[in-house]
Protein backbone atom coordinates (compact mmCIF):
# COMPACT_ATOMS: atom_id res chain seq x y z
CA UNK A 1 0.00 0.00 0.00
CA UNK A 2 1.13 3.77 -0.21
CA UNK A 3 3.92 3.87 1.11
CA UNK A 4 5.09 7.12 3.05
CA UNK A 5 8.51 7.99 1.39
CA UNK A 6 10.80 6.44 4.29
CA UNK A 7 10.19 2.66 3.64
CA UNK A 8 7.48 2.53 6.60
CA UNK A 9 3.65 2.33 5.22
CA UNK A 10 1.36 4.26 5.70
CA UNK A 11 0.00 2.03 8.06
CA UNK A 12 2.29 1.54 10.06
CA UNK A 13 2.54 5.38 10.48
CA UNK A 14 -0.71 5.45 12.05
CA UNK A 15 -0.31 2.67 14.29
CA UNK A 16 2.55 4.55 15.73
CA UNK A 17 0.47 7.20 15.95
CA UNK A 18 -2.15 5.31 18.27
CA UNK A 19 0.69 3.94 20.05
CA UNK A 20 1.54 7.44 21.44
CA UNK A 21 -1.81 7.03 23.68
CA UNK A 22 -2.00 5.30 26.72
CA UNK A 23 -4.10 5.06 30.16
CA UNK A 24 -1.49 7.78 31.74
CA UNK A 25 -1.88 9.89 28.08
CA UNK A 26 -5.18 10.39 26.90
CA UNK A 27 -4.98 13.79 25.82
CA UNK A 28 -2.07 15.01 23.63
CA UNK A 29 -1.46 18.45 20.98
CA UNK A 30 -0.87 16.95 17.87
CA UNK A 31 2.96 18.25 18.09
CA UNK A 32 3.34 15.97 21.41
CA UNK A 33 2.10 13.11 18.96
CA UNK A 34 4.90 13.76 16.50
CA UNK A 35 7.53 14.42 18.90
CA UNK A 36 6.65 10.81 20.29
CA UNK A 37 6.13 8.73 16.74
CA UNK A 38 9.61 10.67 16.23
CA UNK A 39 7.34 11.96 13.35
CA UNK A 40 8.30 15.29 11.29
CA UNK A 41 6.34 18.10 12.62
CA UNK A 42 5.00 19.02 9.88
CA UNK A 43 3.49 14.90 9.16
CA UNK A 44 1.91 14.44 13.15
CA UNK A 45 -0.49 17.75 12.28
CA UNK A 46 -1.59 15.98 8.70
CA UNK A 47 -1.87 12.51 9.82
CA UNK A 48 -3.51 14.14 12.52
CA UNK A 49 -6.17 15.71 10.73
CA UNK A 50 -6.90 13.04 8.10
CA UNK A 51 -7.34 10.46 11.68
CA UNK A 52 -9.88 13.00 12.72
CA UNK A 53 -11.58 13.44 9.69
CA UNK A 54 -12.08 9.67 9.69
CA UNK A 55 -12.96 9.96 13.00
CA UNK A 56 -10.43 7.42 14.71
CA UNK A 57 -9.17 10.79 16.71
CA UNK A 58 -11.19 13.61 18.46
CA UNK A 59 -10.30 16.60 19.44
CA UNK A 60 -11.89 18.33 22.42
CA UNK A 61 -12.85 21.77 23.57
CA UNK A 62 -9.00 22.74 23.64
CA UNK A 63 -8.18 22.02 20.06
CA UNK A 64 -6.38 19.10 21.92
CA UNK A 65 -6.86 15.34 20.23
CA UNK A 66 -7.69 12.17 21.81
CA UNK A 67 -8.81 8.48 20.57
CA UNK A 68 -12.31 8.63 18.51
CA UNK A 69 -15.21 6.54 19.86
CA UNK A 70 -15.41 5.98 15.83
CA UNK A 71 -11.91 4.34 16.83
CA UNK A 72 -13.48 2.24 19.60
CA UNK A 73 -16.62 1.03 17.94
CA UNK A 74 -14.74 -0.37 15.02
CA UNK A 75 -11.94 -2.33 17.02
CA UNK A 76 -15.55 -3.72 19.17
CA UNK A 77 -17.99 -4.37 17.21
CA UNK A 78 -16.95 -7.32 14.92
CA UNK A 79 -14.44 -7.98 17.73
CA UNK A 80 -13.99 -11.60 18.48
CA UNK A 81 -12.43 -10.31 22.22
CA UNK A 82 -15.67 -8.87 22.40
CA UNK A 83 -17.57 -11.78 22.07
CA UNK A 84 -15.21 -13.54 24.96
CA UNK A 85 -15.64 -11.00 26.71
CA UNK A 86 -19.79 -10.94 26.85
CA UNK A 87 -19.35 -15.05 27.24
CA UNK A 88 -16.90 -14.77 30.05
CA UNK A 89 -18.99 -10.90 32.16
CA UNK A 90 -21.87 -13.32 33.74
CA UNK A 91 -19.12 -15.44 35.09
CA UNK A 92 -16.65 -13.11 35.99
CA UNK A 93 -19.47 -11.09 37.98
CA UNK A 94 -20.30 -13.99 40.28
CA UNK A 95 -16.70 -14.58 40.90
CA UNK A 96 -16.16 -11.01 41.96
CA UNK A 97 -19.27 -10.77 43.67
CA UNK A 98 -18.45 -14.17 46.00
CA UNK A 99 -14.41 -13.49 46.01
CA UNK A 100 -14.65 -9.94 46.25
CA UNK A 101 -11.47 -9.08 45.12
CA UNK A 102 -10.33 -8.15 41.40
CA UNK A 103 -11.37 -11.03 38.52
CA UNK A 104 -9.37 -10.52 35.45
CA UNK A 105 -10.16 -12.32 31.67
CA UNK A 106 -6.68 -12.56 29.64
CA UNK A 107 -5.55 -13.85 26.64
CA UNK A 108 -2.40 -14.68 24.57
CA UNK A 109 -1.40 -11.41 21.97
CA UNK A 110 2.29 -11.58 20.55
CA UNK A 111 3.87 -13.46 23.16
CA UNK A 112 2.40 -11.44 25.80
CA UNK A 113 -0.31 -11.48 28.74
CA UNK A 114 -3.07 -8.84 27.38
CA UNK A 115 -5.69 -8.25 29.56
CA UNK A 116 -9.13 -8.01 28.09
CA UNK A 117 -12.02 -7.46 31.25
CA UNK A 118 -11.11 -6.37 34.69
CA UNK A 119 -13.50 -6.22 37.70
CA UNK A 120 -12.33 -4.89 40.47
CA UNK A 121 -14.04 -4.77 44.00
CA UNK A 122 -13.99 -1.13 45.70
CA UNK A 123 -12.10 -2.89 48.75
CA UNK A 124 -9.94 -5.32 47.00
CA UNK A 125 -6.39 -5.06 47.81
CA UNK A 126 -3.57 -4.22 44.88
CA UNK A 127 -2.95 -4.91 41.17
CA UNK A 128 -1.12 -3.49 38.52
CA UNK A 129 -3.00 -4.93 35.89
CA UNK A 130 -5.10 -2.71 33.68
CA UNK A 131 -7.99 -3.57 31.02
CA UNK A 132 -5.58 -3.47 27.38
CA UNK A 133 -2.82 -3.85 29.51
CA UNK A 134 -0.11 -6.39 29.49
CA UNK A 135 2.91 -8.20 31.64
CA UNK A 136 5.56 -10.86 30.43
CA UNK A 137 3.96 -14.55 30.10
CA UNK A 138 6.26 -15.87 32.54
CA UNK A 139 5.58 -13.45 35.58
CA UNK A 140 1.38 -13.16 36.28
CA UNK A 141 -0.74 -16.47 37.27
CA UNK A 142 -2.70 -15.59 34.03
CA UNK A 143 0.52 -16.01 31.77
CA UNK A 144 1.46 -19.24 33.05
CA UNK A 145 -1.75 -20.76 31.87
CA UNK A 146 -1.79 -19.30 28.78
CA UNK A 147 2.01 -20.22 28.26
CA UNK A 148 1.36 -23.68 29.77
CA UNK A 149 -1.15 -24.31 26.59
CA UNK A 150 0.46 -22.50 23.99
CA UNK A 151 1.75 -23.55 20.79
CA UNK A 152 5.72 -25.74 21.89
CA UNK A 153 7.32 -23.41 19.49
CA UNK A 154 6.06 -20.54 21.36
CA UNK A 155 6.86 -21.82 24.69
CA UNK A 156 10.41 -22.66 23.46
CA UNK A 157 10.88 -19.27 21.97
CA UNK A 158 9.68 -17.16 25.43
CA UNK A 159 12.01 -19.67 27.38
CA UNK A 160 14.74 -18.79 25.27
CA UNK A 161 14.46 -15.60 25.44
CA UNK A 162 15.08 -12.71 28.37
CA UNK A 163 12.79 -13.31 31.05
CA UNK A 164 13.23 -10.49 33.24
CA UNK A 165 11.93 -10.43 37.07
CA UNK A 166 8.81 -8.21 37.22
CA UNK A 167 9.23 -8.45 41.22
CA UNK A 168 11.86 -10.29 43.26
CA UNK A 169 9.90 -13.55 43.58
CA UNK A 170 8.71 -13.69 39.30
CA UNK A 171 10.16 -17.05 38.39
CA UNK A 172 13.08 -16.53 35.88
CA UNK A 173 14.72 -19.60 35.73
CA UNK A 174 14.11 -21.90 32.56
CA UNK A 175 14.41 -24.74 33.83
CA UNK A 176 11.81 -24.26 36.79
CA UNK A 177 9.55 -22.73 34.40
CA UNK A 178 9.24 -25.60 32.04
CA UNK A 179 8.28 -27.19 35.98
CA UNK A 180 5.86 -25.08 36.99
CA UNK A 181 4.00 -25.44 32.85
CA UNK A 182 4.08 -29.38 33.37
CA UNK A 183 2.20 -28.50 36.79
CA UNK A 184 -0.28 -25.96 35.76
CA UNK A 185 -1.22 -28.64 32.67
CA UNK A 186 -1.35 -31.43 34.79
CA UNK A 187 -3.40 -29.51 37.88
CA UNK A 188 -5.52 -27.25 35.37
CA UNK A 189 -4.20 -23.97 38.16
CA UNK A 190 -2.20 -21.61 38.97
CA UNK A 191 -1.40 -20.38 42.13
CA UNK A 192 1.30 -17.92 42.05
CA UNK A 193 2.35 -15.78 45.32
CA UNK A 194 4.49 -12.51 45.39
CA UNK A 195 5.40 -12.75 41.09
CA UNK A 196 4.20 -9.68 40.07
CA UNK A 197 3.89 -7.86 43.22
CA UNK A 198 5.01 -8.84 46.49
CA UNK A 199 1.44 -8.49 48.84
CA UNK A 200 -0.50 -10.49 46.40
CA UNK A 201 -1.35 -14.08 44.67
CA UNK A 202 -2.23 -14.48 41.50
CA UNK A 203 -4.58 -17.77 41.15
CA UNK A 204 -5.49 -18.74 37.17
CA UNK A 205 -7.62 -21.55 35.56
CA UNK A 206 -7.71 -21.68 31.67
CA UNK A 207 -10.62 -20.74 29.71
CA UNK A 208 -11.05 -23.95 26.69
CA UNK A 209 -13.05 -23.12 23.64
CA UNK A 210 -15.52 -26.11 22.42
CA UNK A 211 -13.07 -27.78 20.82
CA UNK A 212 -10.88 -27.93 23.85
CA UNK A 213 -8.49 -25.17 23.43
CA UNK A 214 -7.37 -22.98 25.76
CA UNK A 215 -8.40 -19.37 24.55
CA UNK A 216 -8.16 -17.33 27.59
CA UNK A 217 -6.88 -17.26 31.73
CA UNK A 218 -9.69 -16.46 33.83
CA UNK A 219 -8.14 -15.56 37.55
CA UNK A 220 -8.12 -13.82 40.75
CA UNK A 221 -5.61 -11.26 42.92
CA UNK A 222 -5.67 -11.87 46.42
CA UNK A 223 -3.83 -10.13 49.18
CA UNK A 224 -0.96 -12.39 50.15
CA UNK A 225 -2.44 -13.44 53.46
CA UNK A 226 -5.49 -14.78 51.86
CA UNK A 227 -6.47 -18.12 51.41
CA UNK A 228 -6.17 -19.28 47.93
CA UNK A 229 -8.75 -23.01 48.37
CA UNK A 230 -12.08 -21.86 48.70
CA UNK A 231 -11.42 -19.00 45.46
CA UNK A 232 -10.21 -22.36 43.32
CA UNK A 233 -13.47 -23.98 42.85
CA UNK A 234 -14.79 -20.43 41.69
CA UNK A 235 -12.59 -20.10 39.21
CA UNK A 236 -12.53 -23.50 37.60
CA UNK A 237 -16.91 -23.24 37.75
CA UNK A 238 -16.74 -19.92 36.23
CA UNK A 239 -14.02 -20.93 33.36
CA UNK A 240 -16.79 -24.46 32.86
CA UNK A 241 -19.44 -21.76 32.58
CA UNK A 242 -17.67 -19.67 30.05
CA UNK A 243 -16.61 -23.07 27.84
CA UNK A 244 -20.06 -23.73 27.58
CA UNK A 245 -21.37 -20.22 26.68
CA UNK A 246 -18.28 -19.60 24.19
CA UNK A 247 -19.94 -23.11 22.60
CA UNK A 248 -23.55 -21.93 22.67
CA UNK A 249 -22.66 -19.13 21.09
CA UNK A 250 -20.40 -20.67 18.05
CA UNK A 251 -22.01 -20.05 14.59
CA UNK B 1 -1.35 12.15 3.68
CA UNK B 2 -0.16 9.43 1.16
CA UNK B 3 -3.05 9.22 -1.13
CA UNK B 4 -4.40 6.03 -2.92
CA UNK B 5 -5.00 7.30 -6.30
CA UNK B 6 -8.58 7.37 -6.48
CA UNK B 7 -8.66 10.46 -4.71
CA UNK B 8 -9.31 8.92 -1.36
CA UNK B 9 -6.83 8.80 1.24
CA UNK B 10 -4.93 5.02 2.85
CA UNK B 11 -6.46 6.13 6.45
CA UNK B 12 -10.27 6.47 4.85
CA UNK B 13 -9.43 2.86 3.13
CA UNK B 14 -8.80 1.34 6.35
CA UNK B 15 -11.68 2.40 7.59
CA UNK B 16 -13.18 0.67 4.77
CA UNK B 17 -11.85 -2.27 5.23
CA UNK B 18 -12.48 -2.36 9.18
CA UNK B 19 -16.17 -1.28 8.31
CA UNK B 20 -16.59 -4.34 6.81
CA UNK B 21 -16.45 -6.39 9.67
CA UNK B 22 -19.94 -6.66 12.50
CA UNK B 23 -21.13 -8.39 14.80
CA UNK B 24 -22.78 -10.81 12.53
CA UNK B 25 -19.46 -10.93 10.68
CA UNK B 26 -16.38 -11.16 12.50
CA UNK B 27 -14.47 -13.39 10.16
CA UNK B 28 -14.06 -13.27 6.51
CA UNK B 29 -11.76 -13.57 3.30
CA UNK B 30 -9.60 -11.03 1.81
CA UNK B 31 -11.98 -11.10 -1.07
CA UNK B 32 -15.13 -10.95 0.87
CA UNK B 33 -13.41 -7.53 2.59
CA UNK B 34 -12.33 -6.41 -1.53
CA UNK B 35 -16.27 -7.10 -2.61
CA UNK B 36 -18.01 -5.07 0.54
CA UNK B 37 -15.52 -2.21 0.92
CA UNK B 38 -15.18 -1.84 -2.96
CA UNK B 39 -11.96 -2.05 -3.57
CA UNK B 40 -10.08 -3.52 -6.53
CA UNK B 41 -9.26 -7.56 -5.19
CA UNK B 42 -5.67 -6.75 -5.72
CA UNK B 43 -5.68 -3.79 -3.29
CA UNK B 44 -8.03 -5.78 -0.74
CA UNK B 45 -5.24 -8.69 -0.39
CA UNK B 46 -2.05 -5.93 -0.12
CA UNK B 47 -4.28 -4.10 2.30
CA UNK B 48 -5.30 -6.78 4.25
CA UNK B 49 -1.82 -8.48 4.23
CA UNK B 50 -0.24 -4.88 5.68
CA UNK B 51 -3.04 -4.82 8.26
CA UNK B 52 -2.47 -8.34 9.39
CA UNK B 53 1.56 -7.07 9.73
CA UNK B 54 0.36 -4.47 11.94
CA UNK B 55 -1.34 -6.40 14.44
CA UNK B 56 -4.76 -4.54 13.23
CA UNK B 57 -6.28 -7.67 11.32
CA UNK B 58 -5.23 -11.14 12.42
CA UNK B 59 -5.18 -14.40 10.58
CA UNK B 60 -7.29 -17.55 11.87
CA UNK B 61 -6.28 -21.49 11.11
CA UNK B 62 -7.99 -21.24 7.93
CA UNK B 63 -6.08 -17.81 6.73
CA UNK B 64 -9.58 -16.06 7.34
CA UNK B 65 -9.15 -12.43 8.58
CA UNK B 66 -10.35 -10.60 11.72
CA UNK B 67 -10.21 -7.87 13.45
CA UNK B 68 -7.29 -7.73 15.57
CA UNK B 69 -5.83 -8.13 19.41
CA UNK B 70 -3.79 -5.02 18.69
CA UNK B 71 -6.40 -2.91 17.14
CA UNK B 72 -8.57 -3.59 20.14
CA UNK B 73 -5.41 -2.95 22.39
CA UNK B 74 -4.88 0.35 20.96
CA UNK B 75 -8.70 1.34 20.75
CA UNK B 76 -9.09 0.74 24.36
CA UNK B 77 -6.10 1.55 26.39
CA UNK B 78 -5.72 5.21 25.87
CA UNK B 79 -9.41 5.77 25.62
CA UNK B 80 -12.04 7.91 27.19
CA UNK B 81 -14.79 5.56 26.39
CA UNK B 82 -13.02 3.16 28.65
CA UNK B 83 -12.20 5.44 31.45
CA UNK B 84 -16.13 6.45 31.30
CA UNK B 85 -17.25 2.86 31.54
CA UNK B 86 -14.31 1.86 34.27
CA UNK B 87 -16.19 4.57 36.03
CA UNK B 88 -19.84 3.54 35.30
CA UNK B 89 -19.37 -0.30 35.91
CA UNK B 90 -19.79 -0.87 39.28
CA UNK B 91 -23.14 0.88 39.49
CA UNK B 92 -24.36 -0.56 36.09
CA UNK B 93 -23.47 -3.54 38.08
CA UNK B 94 -25.83 -2.82 41.20
CA UNK B 95 -28.58 -1.51 38.82
CA UNK B 96 -28.38 -4.44 37.01
CA UNK B 97 -28.52 -7.03 40.31
CA UNK B 98 -31.61 -5.00 41.49
CA UNK B 99 -33.62 -4.43 37.90
CA UNK B 100 -32.63 -7.88 36.62
CA UNK B 101 -32.90 -6.64 33.40
CA UNK B 102 -30.99 -4.71 30.64
CA UNK B 103 -28.67 -2.23 31.55
CA UNK B 104 -26.76 0.23 29.11
CA UNK B 105 -24.49 2.94 28.98
CA UNK B 106 -24.64 4.89 25.67
CA UNK B 107 -23.04 8.37 24.12
CA UNK B 108 -23.56 10.65 21.60
CA UNK B 109 -21.25 10.25 18.59
CA UNK B 110 -21.76 11.39 14.55
CA UNK B 111 -25.48 12.36 15.87
CA UNK B 112 -26.01 8.75 16.74
CA UNK B 113 -26.44 6.87 20.00
CA UNK B 114 -23.36 4.80 20.26
CA UNK B 115 -23.66 1.95 22.97
CA UNK B 116 -20.53 1.82 25.03
CA UNK B 117 -21.33 -0.94 27.81
CA UNK B 118 -24.73 -3.55 28.20
CA UNK B 119 -25.23 -5.55 30.86
CA UNK B 120 -27.82 -8.30 30.55
CA UNK B 121 -29.72 -10.75 32.72
CA UNK B 122 -29.67 -14.06 31.60
CA UNK B 123 -33.75 -13.87 32.13
CA UNK B 124 -33.93 -10.68 31.17
CA UNK B 125 -36.30 -9.29 27.87
CA UNK B 126 -36.24 -8.32 24.24
CA UNK B 127 -33.54 -5.96 23.37
CA UNK B 128 -32.23 -4.82 20.54
CA UNK B 129 -28.91 -3.39 21.44
CA UNK B 130 -25.66 -4.28 21.81
CA UNK B 131 -22.48 -3.12 22.47
CA UNK B 132 -20.17 -0.70 20.27
CA UNK B 133 -23.74 -0.55 18.20
CA UNK B 134 -25.83 2.57 17.58
CA UNK B 135 -29.66 3.59 16.98
CA UNK B 136 -31.11 6.79 15.89
CA UNK B 137 -31.04 9.54 18.74
CA UNK B 138 -34.55 10.25 18.10
CA UNK B 139 -35.69 6.53 18.82
CA UNK B 140 -34.16 5.24 22.32
CA UNK B 141 -34.51 6.72 25.40
CA UNK B 142 -30.73 7.40 25.49
CA UNK B 143 -30.48 8.81 22.42
CA UNK B 144 -33.44 11.43 24.18
CA UNK B 145 -31.33 12.26 27.08
CA UNK B 146 -28.70 12.59 24.87
CA UNK B 147 -30.60 14.64 22.52
CA UNK B 148 -32.26 16.79 25.16
CA UNK B 149 -28.98 18.46 26.53
CA UNK B 150 -26.81 18.18 22.88
CA UNK B 151 -26.10 21.48 21.58
CA UNK B 152 -28.89 23.36 20.48
CA UNK B 153 -27.39 23.44 16.36
CA UNK B 154 -27.13 19.30 16.69
CA UNK B 155 -30.46 19.43 17.62
CA UNK B 156 -31.76 21.44 14.91
CA UNK B 157 -29.45 19.29 12.45
CA UNK B 158 -31.16 16.04 13.76
CA UNK B 159 -34.77 17.26 14.18
CA UNK B 160 -34.67 18.63 10.38
CA UNK B 161 -33.23 15.35 8.89
CA UNK B 162 -35.41 12.37 7.98
CA UNK B 163 -36.50 10.97 11.24
CA UNK B 164 -36.77 7.12 10.29
CA UNK B 165 -39.20 5.51 12.59
CA UNK B 166 -37.49 2.20 14.33
CA UNK B 167 -41.11 0.99 15.51
CA UNK B 168 -44.68 1.61 14.52
CA UNK B 169 -44.34 3.85 17.80
CA UNK B 170 -41.18 6.04 17.04
CA UNK B 171 -42.12 9.64 17.55
CA UNK B 172 -40.64 11.36 14.81
CA UNK B 173 -42.81 14.53 14.51
CA UNK B 174 -40.49 16.96 15.07
CA UNK B 175 -42.69 19.30 17.18
CA UNK B 176 -44.15 16.75 19.45
CA UNK B 177 -40.18 15.49 19.54
CA UNK B 178 -39.17 19.08 20.83
CA UNK B 179 -41.72 18.55 23.41
CA UNK B 180 -40.25 15.38 24.74
CA UNK B 181 -36.89 16.79 24.79
CA UNK B 182 -38.30 19.68 26.57
CA UNK B 183 -39.57 17.29 29.14
CA UNK B 184 -36.61 15.43 29.75
CA UNK B 185 -34.47 18.45 30.54
CA UNK B 186 -37.12 19.51 33.02
CA UNK B 187 -37.83 16.04 34.64
CA UNK B 188 -34.43 14.36 34.33
CA UNK B 189 -35.89 10.87 33.07
CA UNK B 190 -36.94 9.52 29.50
CA UNK B 191 -39.82 7.12 30.11
CA UNK B 192 -40.13 5.92 26.28
CA UNK B 193 -42.58 2.83 25.81
CA UNK B 194 -42.47 0.63 22.37
CA UNK B 195 -40.34 3.51 20.83
CA UNK B 196 -37.50 0.72 20.17
CA UNK B 197 -39.24 -2.48 20.23
CA UNK B 198 -43.22 -2.51 20.70
CA UNK B 199 -42.20 -5.16 23.84
CA UNK B 200 -40.19 -2.99 25.70
CA UNK B 201 -40.01 0.24 27.29
CA UNK B 202 -36.50 2.22 27.70
CA UNK B 203 -36.07 4.18 30.56
CA UNK B 204 -32.95 6.46 30.81
CA UNK B 205 -31.30 9.32 32.51
CA UNK B 206 -28.36 11.84 32.12
CA UNK B 207 -24.93 11.06 33.33
CA UNK B 208 -23.00 13.94 34.21
CA UNK B 209 -19.53 15.05 34.62
CA UNK B 210 -17.79 16.99 36.86
CA UNK B 211 -18.59 20.45 35.55
CA UNK B 212 -22.75 19.34 34.99
CA UNK B 213 -22.04 18.55 31.30
CA UNK B 214 -24.03 15.43 30.29
CA UNK B 215 -21.39 12.94 29.17
CA UNK B 216 -23.74 9.68 28.68
CA UNK B 217 -26.91 8.02 29.21
CA UNK B 218 -27.44 5.15 31.71
CA UNK B 219 -31.13 3.36 30.45
CA UNK B 220 -32.54 0.04 31.40
CA UNK B 221 -35.04 -1.93 28.98
CA UNK B 222 -38.05 -3.24 30.53
CA UNK B 223 -40.37 -5.20 29.62
CA UNK B 224 -43.82 -3.35 28.44
CA UNK B 225 -45.91 -4.85 31.31
CA UNK B 226 -43.14 -3.72 33.98
CA UNK B 227 -43.71 -0.67 36.11
CA UNK B 228 -40.83 1.58 35.80
CA UNK B 229 -41.22 3.47 39.07
CA UNK B 230 -39.05 0.91 41.26
CA UNK B 231 -36.47 1.58 38.03
CA UNK B 232 -36.32 5.75 38.26
CA UNK B 233 -34.62 5.76 41.92
CA UNK B 234 -32.54 3.24 40.63
CA UNK B 235 -30.98 4.81 37.73
CA UNK B 236 -30.83 8.17 39.45
CA UNK B 237 -28.55 6.89 42.49
CA UNK B 238 -26.17 5.17 39.83
CA UNK B 239 -26.21 8.27 37.42
CA UNK B 240 -24.98 10.03 40.88
CA UNK B 241 -22.79 7.49 41.72
CA UNK B 242 -21.16 7.73 37.70
CA UNK B 243 -20.78 11.24 38.18
CA UNK B 244 -18.77 11.28 41.27
CA UNK B 245 -16.73 8.66 40.26
CA UNK B 246 -15.90 10.49 37.13
CA UNK B 247 -15.28 13.67 39.05
CA UNK B 248 -12.83 12.01 41.71
CA UNK B 249 -10.63 10.19 38.75
CA UNK B 250 -10.43 13.95 36.53
CA UNK B 251 -6.21 14.51 36.44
Amino acid sequence: MANSGSGETVTERIVRVLETFDADRTVQTASEIGRRANLPSSTAHRMVAELVQCGLLERDEEHRVRLGMRLWELALRGSHALRLRQAALPYMERVQARVREHTQLAVLENDETLFVERLSHPQAGANITRIAGRLPLHASSSGLVLLAHAPRELQDRVLAGPLGAVSPETVTDPVRLRQVLAAVRRDGIVVAPGTVESVSTGVAVPVREGRGRVVAALSVVLPRETPTRPVVDELRAAAAGISTALGARRP
